[in-house]
C-alpha cells in the first residue's frame, strides 16, 4: 500500500467523549469513523486488523472441529418467538416490519438461527456433537456506546454453538474452546487477560465465563483471589462466609431518628455505630409488575448485587416506586414486616446470626435499636444478594480477595436445553431415547478484540500492533523522495518485500521526517524502516521496532531476509 | 472436515417453487437452508465457497490499488437525506426507528457511507484517484425473490467506489475495473458470460455495464450483435432506425371498429392489416402524482421500453388510472389530441416518416385509418422509448441481433457527482479550483456469482464446482470403513493431504458406496478418491474428475503429488 493513497482521517481534534486509550488512538490514527451512535466504519488498516484477528479465530475454531456457516443477520420473528426471546429481550433487540407487514428482527445472537439450522437434519446421536460458527454481523441498540469499538451498536462477532448428546459431552468440548479462547486471546498478542466465572444473563444456561481484559477502564469489576485461581465477575462473585460476632442480646427499643435515613446519617445520628451494625434495606420494583415491591434486607457495610438478585428472583427489576405502598422509605426494617401478595422480602446472608442491629421502625423519623433475628424478626431463607468487596475472603482459599476492572473479549456458556426445549429439536440418543441436545454457545466480539488490544499496547505516540494482527508488518520511511536514487531503493524494497510476502506500506509522501516517523508511530506498525540519504551512502537500511526493543542497521541486501525472520519469532 | 460430522441437510424433498437447476441442487446438498422468505443460511460447504469466491474478489481488487473498509449495515436517515435518496427509493428500503426514536436503514447500497467516510479527509487533487471496498451483508426488501441465492432479500456483496479528479481519470480507472471483473469470473470458473450495457437505474449516473451470465433461465434479457461486440442489456438496448416505407398519403377516414381494442383485434378487424400500420398508445402515471397522464405513441409491432421512459420523463411510472380523463382506452390517437398540464405526449422514434397509419379515434367504438404524420397530427421531438427484438439490427454493424436470458453476476457504474455533490464532498484540482470529485461504483453478489457457477457447472446428478472455489477439492471415498486397513489407510491419506494443504473431506460414514458415490456426486466435490479392498490390494487410489474428465488409479505413494499437481492444473 502507498501511504500517499491511503484514505483515512488522521487527526488531532479528538472529541471529548474519547477518554480510554484505545477509543483516542484509534480516532487519531484514521482507523475508525463514526457514523452514528454506537455504529462506525473501519478504515483500511482496522479493517486488516480484522481479517489477521477472524484468521486467527477461524483456525483455532476449526482445530477443534468448528465448521464454519454464516447465519443471517434478519430473522423472522417466529423464529424469536419459539425461544421465547422475542417478548423477554427488551429495547436492545430491533425489530421493524417488512413491506408486507411481517415482523423482522436483526439478529443480536443466534441461538435460534442454530437450531433452526440444525433441527431438521440432526437426528440421532451419531452426528454429535458438532460445533457450527460464524463470523457476522450483529446489532444491539445499546443504551449507552462507549468507547470507541468497545461498546458499540453494529458490531461483527465470532458466534458458536455447539451441540452434544451429553452434559458430560458439554463439559469436555466447553474446556476445549476456553483452552482454545487461550491461545486466541494469546496469539492475536493479549498478554493482560484472564477467564472469570461469569453470569449467564439473557443467554439461559448455568456455567458461564468471560475472557477479560485487565485494564483501569475496563467497564466491568472483576474479583480475583490472589492466591488461588479464584475469579469471577462481580456479578456472580462469592466470598467466603462473613461472620458476625455472637453478642448477649439487648433489649429491643424504639429510638428517634429525625431525617436520617441513608446508612451513613444514621450510624452518624446514633454516634458513629459501626454500619456492620445496622440492616440496609432496598427496594425494587419486578419488571412489568408494578404492583410487586422486592424489599432487600442487607448489612449495612454491604451493597445489593443486582444480578443475584435477579436470579433469586427469576425476574427482571426495576427501581421501586413506593408511592401508594405503606412503606416508609428510610425507615423500612424487617420487624413487624410481613410477605404479602405485593411484598417479597428477601434477606441478604450477611444477616445470618445477626443481634443487636438497628433498622427502621417502619414509622417516619424512628429506628429500632438492639434488634435480633429470631427474637425480633425471623427469616425462612437466606440468599447471596451481596457484592463481594475488597474486605471479603476467598470463597476457596479464604484470602483476602482483591478487586480489578476489565473489559470483556470474550465469552463461553454452557446454556443447556433452554433453546433445543424450546424449539423442539429432538435426537435419539444411544439408548434410542428421544432427547433434546445440550448446547454450548461462544462469542468472541472482532472490535472488541481490537480495542483491547490497542489499549494494552498503545503509549503516548500512538496504536502499536503486534506482528500477529499489524494491518502492514512494514513501514519504509523514504527520506528525501525526490532523490532519485531514494526512490529507486525505497521501491526496490517495497517490491521485494510485497513478493516475498511481508505485508508492506511505503510512505512515499514528500512529507518531512518527523511528520513520516509520526504516522508511523500514529498507525502502531510494528517495524520501520529508514532509507535516507545517510543510509544510502552506507549501503544500509535503518530498522527499528515500534516497542523499542530493536534498532539496528541492516545491509540493504539483508534487509528482506531480517524482516522474514523477526516476523517469525 | 469429516462427512460424519457435516451439518446440512441433504435431502430429496425439494419445494415446487425451486425450479432452476442451481436452486435445485443447493437445496439437495443441503448448501443453503431457508430461514424466512428470500433470506438464507449458508452451511459450511456454501461458506467456503463464497470465501474462495471473496478470495479472488479481494486479490483482484486489490491488485488495481483497492483499500477494502467495512462500512455498517446500519445507516442513520440523515445520510441518506443528503443524497435524496431516503426518499426517492421506495419499499425495498428498510426503515426503522431506534430506541430514542431515530430513524435508521439497512443499508442495500453504501455510496452514502463512502462519501461520509471520506469527504472529511480527502481535500485535494493529490490524494485521487483511490478505490475503497468492502465485502459485507446488504438487506433489500425486494418483492419476489426467488431462484434460491439468486434474487435474495439478505445478500453478502462486494461493493466498491472509486473517486477521481475528471472524468478522463474515472474512464481509464473503469476500464480497469471491467477487466479486473473478466478475471475474477473466470478465476471463478464462469465461461459462458458476457458484460453487457446496462441502465443506470436508481445508482444515477451515465454508462454502466452488467456482467451477465448466458442461461435460458435469467431473469433478464440481453440483446447482443452475432457479428460485433454490441451487446446490452433489454433496458438500454438500440437497434438501428426502424425504416417506414415512404407511401403516398390517402384520405384520413374514420372507421367504425367496434369493441376492437387491443393492436391485434384492430388489425383483425382491418382486414389483417399490418401491426405496424398501427400506432399503439401506451399510458402511465408519474409516480406519486396521480393527475399526470403520460400517453406513449409507438408503432403497433413494437413494445414499450419502461426504462427508457423513465429516462426521458426523468421520473418514475406507474400503470395509468384513466378514470376521470377524457381519454377512451382502447381507442386513442395522436390526431386532435392537445397536450396539457395534466397529459404528456411521448412518441417512439419508430413512428417517424410514417404515413398511412391506423390509429384511434379518441371516441368508443372508431379508429382513424390514413393518418399521415405532419399532415394529421405533428411531433414536436422523437425519443426512443421502445423495446429491441429479434427483428431488429445492431446500430453499430447493422447485423440483425440475438435475444438471450442472463443472469446478472456484476456491474459498475459510472457515477459522475450526483452524491459528490449532493453530500457537498469537494477537493480542490490542480488548478486550485474546489470541484466535487467524479465516482464510479462497482459490484458483485456473493450469493449470486455462486448461484451463476452452479447454475452453469450442475448436472443431473448435483452440483460441480471448479477447483478455483471448491469447498474441498477431494472427497476420500473409503469403502467398507468397517475394515481396519482401509480405515488407516484412508485416515493417513486424509492427514497427508490435509497437512499439503489440499481441502479435502473424507467420507468416514458406514454407508455403501452408493450412497457415498451420490452424496460426492451432489456435493460437486472436484476430485474423488476410492480407497477399497480391490484398490487396496493393488496399492492404489482410484481417482476420478466430478466433471469425467479423467478416471486413473494413482499408486497410493504418488496420490498426494497427484493430487497437488491436479489442483495445480
Amino acid at each position: 500500500m502507498l501511504m500517499s493513497k491511503l484514505v483515512g482521517e488522521r487527526t488531532k481534534t479528538i472529541p471529548s467523549e474519547a477518554v480510554i486509550k484505545s477509543h483516542i488512538m484509534l480516532l487519531k490514527a484514521g482507523f475508525i469513523k463514526l457514523v452514528t451512535n454506537g455504529v462506525w466504519t473501519l478504515s483500511m488498516p482496522a479493517k486488516r486488523i480484522a481479517e489477521n484477528i477472524q484468521r486467527i479465530i477461524r483456525e483455532e475454531m476449526d482445530s477443534i472441529g468448528g465448521q464454519e456457516c454464516l447465519f443471517p443477520v434478519v430473522m423472522p420473528r417466529d423464529l424469536w418467538e419459539e425461544s421465547g426471546r422475542f417478548n423477554s429481550i427488551g429495547d436492545e433487540m430491533v425489530r421493524f416490519k417488512d413491506r408486507n407487514d411481517r415482523d423482522l428482527v436483526l439478529g443480536m445472537t443466534h441461538e435460534e438461527a442454530a437450531v433452526h439450522f440444525v433441527r431438521d437434519s440432526v437426528k440421532s446421536y451419531q452426528q454429535l456433537p458438532f460445533m457450527i460458527y460464524q463470523i457476522q454481523t450483529k446489532f444491539r441498540d445499546e443504551a449507552r456506546s462507549r468507547g470507541g469499538l468497545i461498546r458499540v451498536r453494529e458490531f461483527t462477532m465470532k458466534d458458536g454453538y455447539s451441540f452434544h448428546e451429553t452434559q458430560d459431552d458439554l463439559a469436555d468440548y466447553y474446556e476445549k474452546v476456553y483452552e482454545a479462547y487461550f491461545r486466541i486471546f494469546s496469539r492475536i498478542g493479549l498478554k493482560n487477560f484472564i477467564a472469570v466465572k461469569s453470569d449467564t444473563g439473557m443467554m439461559g444456561g448455568s456455567i458461564a465465563h468471560e475472557y477479560m481484559l485487565l485494564t483501569d477502564v475496563g467497564e466491568d469489576t472483576l474479583i480475583i483471589c490472589p492466591n488461588c485461581d479464584y475469579k469471577a465477575n462481580m456479578e456472580v462473585a462469592e466470598c467466603k462466609p462473613r461472620i458476625n460476632e455472637i453478642e448477649d442480646s439487648l433489649q429491643l427499643e424504639e429510638v428517634f431518628t429525625g431525617s436520617a435515613k441513608e446508612i451513613k446519617e444514621v450510624s452518624s445520628f446514633l454516634g458513629e455505630i459501626s454500619e456492620k451494625k445496622i440492616i440496609k434495606a432496598v427496594c425494587y420494583n419486578i419488571k412489568g409488575d408494578s404492583d410487586k415491591t422486592v424489599l432487600c434486607f442487607i448489612r449495612g457495610d454491604l451493597e445489593i448485587n443486582e444480578a443475584k438478585l435477579k436470579k433469586v428472583l427469576k425476574a427482571e427489576i426495576v427501581p421501586a416506586n413506593l408511592s401508594g405502598t405503606s412503606i416508609v422509605p428510610g425507615n423500612i426494617g424487617p420487624v413487624k414486616l410481613e410477605e404479602s401478595s405485593k411484598l417479597i422480602m428477601i434477606y441478604d446472608k450477611s444477616l445470618m446470626n445477626c443481634r443487636n442491629m438497628v433498622c427502621g421502625a417502619n414509622k417516619e423519623g424512628y429506628h429500632l435499636i438492639n434488634v435480633c433475628l429470631d427474637r425480633d424478626f425471623y427469616v425462612p431463607e437466606f440468599h447471596d444478594i451481596s457484592k463481594v468487596n475488597d474486605q471479603d475472603f476467598c470463597p476457596k482459599c479464604g484470602a483476602r480477595l482483591k478487586i480489578n476492572n476489565g473489559i470483556e473479549i470474550g465469552n463461553i456458556f454452557q446454556l443447556g436445553t433452554k433453546y433445543t426445549k424450546s424449539m423442539e429439536m429432538k435426537v435419539l440418543n444411544r439408548d434410542g431415547k428421544e432427547i433434546n441436545p445440550i448446547m454450548g454457545c461462544y462469542g468472541i466480539g472482532i472490535g472488541r478484540a481490537i480495542s483491547a488490544i490497542a489499549e494494552e499496547y498503545a503509549d503516548d505516540k500512538g496504536l502499536n500492533w503486534p506482528i500477529s494482527v499489524a494491518p502492514w508488518k512494514v513501514y519504509i520511511c523514504a527520506l528525501r523522495i525526490d532523490n532519485q536514487n531514494i526512490l529507486l531503493k525505497a521501491n526496490d524494497l517495497y517490491d521485494k518485500l510485497s513478493k516475498a510476502g511481508v505485508e508492506t506500506i511505503f510512505d512515499d509522501r514528500e512529507a518531512s521526517p518527523g511528520f513520516k516517523f509520526a504516522d508511523c508511530d500514529l498507525m502502531g506498525i510494528p517495524i520501520r524502516l529508514v532509507i535516507s540519504p545517510r543510509s544510502l551512502e552506507k549501503n544500509v537500511v535503518e530498522l527499528q521496532k515500534r516497542d523499542g526493543s530493536l534498532k539496528e542497521e541492516v545491509p540493504y541486501e539483508k534487509c528482506v531476509e531480517r524482516i522474514i525472520q523477526l516476523c517469525r519469532e
